[in-house]
């Protein structure tokens, strides 16, 4: 599986994904699962992507191709007037990988071949922007009553980001709520896992970074680990007990 | 949906269950999932269901049926020998209603008609056992390694079960963290509907109860779910914060 998250906040996003892809529970591998496009000055865009991962290769690689040889049927990623019509190109070019693979498959399910993309970024002359893609192309926008996306398995990890989410958070704080929310999910579920990369945007920058990769003994990622274990044991025995009228 | 917890103590059982059921968001209804067969000083024996509703109303009204006119075929759950034998008579009545309904679905698919159980109990001359029961009518049984189990929507409300149970707790502490775990997922499952049934088992007593119902406006549910949010904030504030080399 995965896990991803990206949140909009008043100075800009910041974006976690995890590594781990498989096959299976006997086949496991690593993969990055975060795609930055960058036009320093000009526009700066982060992908991360869930799903199959033949299809999230293919379409980020289309976009990738396409961006160096562009023509009038294939737009270019580096030429989009907004990041509206960023989200709806990566849409298109999301959904014609998956609706050619369903045409291939003798069984076509649902699920099959499918995949989910978040992409963010600012290109010059506007403000950044969020946006959670759709496996069928289309998309939904981040506001301020949906700040944030995640993507993969999202629930472990929400409750958290619910509670101490706030649009006026700096990044140090985000990035430590979203490690929180990544680290309840890697105890629950062995099909997300570590390294977990980071990637902070600064609105107006216009140049994506700094970049971080927490790996399996990365000190600040197991000082939030065990610090967020204990806060809340302590947390849960400070709160007041209920009385269930017991004669005991 | 449906988000039920059974918890097996040291000192004895605790079972909690909300209360909505629905066939899509426009018909929603109230219905308690949590069942007691009960012969004072011999038995006490509690079953939390979720999944289809006609499938667990059904299965469970099958056991007291043949409970009040039992025969060699269709033993009754007040003679089975064991919380073993009782989880076997369960898992086998739940089958056959799962397998007949199956029957009778031009389209069947997995999980229609899906029910899955959880049980819990003590008959007299052994401990109390607590046993998940899947709608195929196989089970398997709470150890220390696994001492709770959870049905419905259990992603959300599961972090905190896994970081702070411990099987020496009292009652009054595993109910504060089932309510806990219960308001995480209240918040995000809309399908997850307050009042919640909460029934304690103490070891040894051969008697349910206490059992108490939190409503919307209970004075302690409120108090927990407030605290619940405030202590994690100041958790999360009170965490180191992570270094990401930021320049601003």
């Amino acid at each position: 599986m995965t896990y991803c998250v990206a949140m909009m906040l008043d100075r800009g996003l910041v974006f976690m994904s995890d590594t781990r892809t498989n096959a299976g529970v006997d086949d496991v591998s690593r993969v990055k699962k975060m795609h930055m496009f960058e036009m320093p000055g000009e526009r700066s865009m982060v992908l991360l992507s869930s799903g199959n991962l033949a299809t999230t290769q293919a379409a980020i690689g289309l976009l990738e191709e396409r961006s160096k040889a562009p023509d009038d049927r294939d737009p270019s990623i580096f030429r989009t007037q907004s990041m509206f019509q960023t989200a709806k190109l990566v849409g298109e070019t999301l959904n014609e990988v998956v609706a050619n693979m369903r045409i291939r498959d003798d069984q076509p399910t649902a699920h099959a071949f499918s995949a989910t993309l978040i992409l963010g970024g600012q290109i010059a002359g506007s403000d950044p922007r969020l946006f959670l893609i759709y496996p069928e192309g289309n998309f939904i926008e981040a506001k301020s009553d949906n700040p944030f996306f995640q993507i993969g398995e999202i629930k472990y990890g929400r409750p958290i980001l619910s509670r101490a989410y706030n649009a006026g958070m700096d990044f140090a704080e985000a990035a430590k709520l979203m490690l929180i929310s990544f680290d309840s999910t890697l105890r629950s579920n062995l099909s997300v896992g570590l390294p977990i990369d980071m990637a902070v945007y600064r609105k107006d920058s216009f140049e994506i970074g700094p970049f971080r990769r927490f790996e399996e003994h990365d000190a600040d990622f197991r000082a939030i680990s065990l610090g967020w274990s204990d806060a809340l044991k302590h947390a849960f025995a400070r709160l007041p007990d209920l009385s269930i009228d017991e004669d005991a």
